[in-house]
């Protein structure tokens, strides 16, 4: 088969994964949660981040609705970039499920958020005729696949936390972004003053399933309920669970996650070497790469990857789990192939 | 390990189904639904139905507020059972994400709806005061384990086609109801006059999947993006796909279905010679009986089954593909034991 | 002209609102209510009801949904009758514009709410299931005319305190209770332990408005910014609040009341003379009385009142200020003449 | 009375249009709409428009919301100018009530929407990961006051209508364009291409009211049932309606807005010849001017005008129907004073 480089989630279930949901699938257990796998996934989960109380959930797009949900009113906002999956790629979810309004920022070239790049909606606190900004969501690593640096993160937490915002990061990659920054999941919890993590399994290797994470026993005491409002309470959760526990354990994420940038690092050094470096600064495992539009779209169909919307002739290439060293030798050639 | 006799969703995956899962778990694929997978899922769904397009969601709460997402708008409502789960079991779900209203009709005691229950909305038609009926959704099995015999599903239908309703039915054990009235699914298709039915894989072995299918193109026009929009597009989907391709293939679906029910009826044999009658008419595989409360909760807790919220003694047992004739005998005798 | 006996809001403006209403009409003013008139109109709310604080708006659907939103988040619900404004008159307002649930109970010959009525709702905290009940919404007067005796109201805001529900009335009609109690608005205020009051103008004789009364400071904290959002902001605030200022000066509220409800007196002894008795004990200015189909049919048309949608030959008549003497005279003449 | 130049909702109640409202005020009528009054007035904004059916509402927002949701499905998204009054000044009520997502392109210097602003989002038809653009909403004038030329609109029209979007006007001022442009009412209805409007009364010098007026009748037969669920349902509407048909008498119209503008002139001149020059090119009733802030402040605090929130120094000034030439000497003189 030939290799897929469109996203991590074109790859199926990481083998040391499924093995944990098989084993996880025979006999009794008690629904909703009610499981002793459950109650494992979910303390590795906390142990993990430092703290916080963790529901599993389906989707990226229902883990990020529900803990966007679980801070605010509809009347309160959420202040994310202009390019963010919660503003662009999800159909609209927050807006139809949450009924609250999303007020963005420009991002920068890595499709990070500046304080400039936000600071004016400050000015928004006590006027009844707009949104009162609540929570700031930040994606780790970006849409851009860049990844935001820990003193960056400090920077926008401090501003945040100064008017009284609460910190979100959708974390679809998150262990990606940990691994190129050499840390562990406690760089995003409680300690780095972040409240809630929407914190990613499908992209990793799962064959399903997301952890919100609330940090704060006020929002965790809301998503219980507005989990099952919000069409994401799993009746087999033990299966969700399961994942997470194989996944946490010892340095299994680390290891995933390594791979997948291992792997981008050498598309991105054969790519260089045929003369196309990329386009945005790597940071862990998207890259993103100018290429003439004919070349392009025909590689971009045979290897199932993304033309990016800007319109510039940009095209997004993804590692995972799965992708392999005779992967990106196969695309190497076709691509010299085609750019001769 | 002691038997679980509370929901069918309390059993792991069926061998079988997870054999399937676990093939469709490897190597690379198109995310959200662009795989070969399922394009035959929905193709086995279709051809099952005798036609429509199926929609792969994750849950059944997902399911039933999608597909009845997709034919309203906010201002036409749901016409009901007062304790269907759409109603009484989803924490709001649907008045949260649809924005619709549900007008519930009083159950007989087999969890039926009538049309002498529902009739009074008729004269809602053309009041702008009133939310305007549109759809009629029926539950099958109802929440009482009962199964609407063909000719009441004929009755209902007429009666709402009539007053320019559609029909939907929540699925979540639908294999149970077809077994138990020996038909198959066409006779909850288009040729039977429903317009949408969630159609359940959860609680029939499934780790986790069900499928909306729509049988107007209309709605399922919209159903494509009120999928994303409503928090239930999987980017993984041909793992739920390839369970729903596993589960109608041949008669699967039937002997599943077919060894919940003989469990059930003999569990009800065993009952009834212990003294102990069900208290709503058994049709497939959900028991109800009641007990002396002392009895019934010790009982309740050792094999997580639950007592029914009407509070008058009455507890609910249920089988699933995972039950045995040893799981019978061991709680038979626990049975007997406690109601000497 | 002949007389209207449908409703209260069947009557144009009472001629010394409309007064205050010109008045207020000229010259310059802060708009959303940043005016002299609507910081006078608030203050004497406020004072009338012993506390809290008074948010203008412009409908009964709208003061309800908002003053509703403001106490709950979407999963937590709203116990109230089942012939309630809120659950079957409003073209289901809340459950779209607040995406909550309504959780109704029987109401009785006098559509009034009783703990009984309501009591099981009790068992749904902690389930995440079910939305989980947070207010008690009363009306008073309720939909058949009936007053809540202050005993009745005692028992219901003690029941509900103690399950931890706040209490919000839908006072449409608020003063005619008030006057047929012979109470003042405390009675409906803090003392009493209510927590938010929908305050009617309409009815009473107003162009239109009414005011969300929230006498706790964290709701009205949220009710501040909701009433934008839920589109009920008035931009020439002052015309609402002089109304308001206008009606609780002095007795003008109570003469408008007694008026109405003296009229309605004397419209029950005019039909009881002829020989129908109401169906309904009347409380206030709204009589309900068992008519032969043909002729209520024909005096409906006539006299603009209403056929109650229950099916079984009940008419409602309803008085307001502007309801004469001699309009019951043209009417009982008609009556007469039509029952001979 | 020191004159009010904030925002033509600071004016009262024009006096003939007051007068009208008076005369409507008395008697019995038909509720909700079932009136003479309500007849004539829907004839006659009907009528202006050159078709549609108009529907009479509270204030701007709810017109917006109403009219927006009566043509989109949640998942259908609308596409606006960035500095619109539904994408930035109604705290996020399209959102909350409606649940569909606001696409906005940057207007540009005059504050209106070009085609390349918004012609990247005719890419998002048939991706389910985005929201379905499917009505262009223009705000005429805009909020910095410019008006749209026809052949603007033309061409902001046949854009919308070759992708298959509808058009709405946010015309909450839209009589200041009509006189600005010379046209009448037709060239914003359907013989422009226009949709629907949300055709402003409440800064014309109403009490209260607008009307939405929708020109399909497929929207317009769901504009009847939205309108009350979503809080807009008169029960006197009697008195906007009288409003409407007094407003819409002969010239009257024009006359409040030539008015308006002609008063707005004379203070661009005094501006001008104190060496102010507007920094918008002015169109109708809105002057926007860069003034020192010290002096800027202290100016707006005593005539009750705005700063512009863009924090460069721009403040917004604005008259009405009840602006004189003589306010309009105090202004000047009192800024001839400050600026010296």
């Amino acid at each position: 088969m030939e290799p897929f480089f469109g996203s991590d989630n074109q790859s199926g279930v990481h083998p040391e994964i499924l093995d944990a949901f098989v084993k996880a699938s025979g006999g009794f257990a008690g629904a909703y949660g009610g499981d002793p796998w459950t109650e494992a996934g979910q303390a590795a989960v906390s142990k993990a981040f430092g703290g916080g109380e963790a529901f599993f959930v389906f989707n990226g797009t229902g883990g990020n609705v529900l803990a966007l949900q679980s801070m605010v009113r509809s009347f309160e906002a959420i202040v994310c970039a202009d390019i963010s999956h919660i503003a662009d790629d999800e159909c609209g979810a927050p807006e139809k499920v949450g009924g609250f309004k999303l007020l963005t920022g420009k991002s920068n070239a890595q499709g990070k958020l500046t304080v400039e790049a936000i600071e004016r909606y400050v000015s928004y606190r006590g006027s009844i005729h707009q949104p009162q900004p609540k929570v700031l969501s930040l994606t780790q690593p970006t849409e851009l696949g860049a990844v935001y640096t820990v003193d960056e993160l400090k920077t926008l937490v401090a501003f945040a936390h100064k008017n009284d915002w609460f910190v979100h990061l959708d974390g679809a990659r998150l262990a990606n972004a940990a691994v190129a920054l050499g840390v562990d999941f406690r760089a995003f919890g409680p300690v780095a003053g972040i409240d809630a993590v929407t914190f990613g399994g499908t992209k990793s290797g799962f064959a399903f399933g997301e952890a919100v994470v609330m940090f704060r026993k006020e929002h965790a005491d809301a998503t219980r309920f507005y989990r099952k409002q919000c069409l994401q309470l799993s009746s087999k959760m033990r299966l969700v669970a399961a994942q997470f526990s194989c996944y946490l354990d010892g340095d299994r994420w680390k290891r995933i996650a390594a791979h997948s940038i291992a792997i981008a690092a050498k598309l991105e050094d054969g790519l260089k070497g045929l003369g196309f470096p990329v386009a945005v600064p790597r940071d862990a495992n998207a890259l993103f790469v100018k290429l003439p539009v004919a070349m392009g779209d025909a590689l971009a169909e045979r290897f199932h990857f993304y033309k990016w919307p800007t319109g510039d002739g940009i095209y997004r290439l993804m590692t995972s789990f799965a992708s392999t060293e005779n992967d990106v030798e196969i695309f190497l050639a076709a691509f010299a192939s085609a750019s001769r």
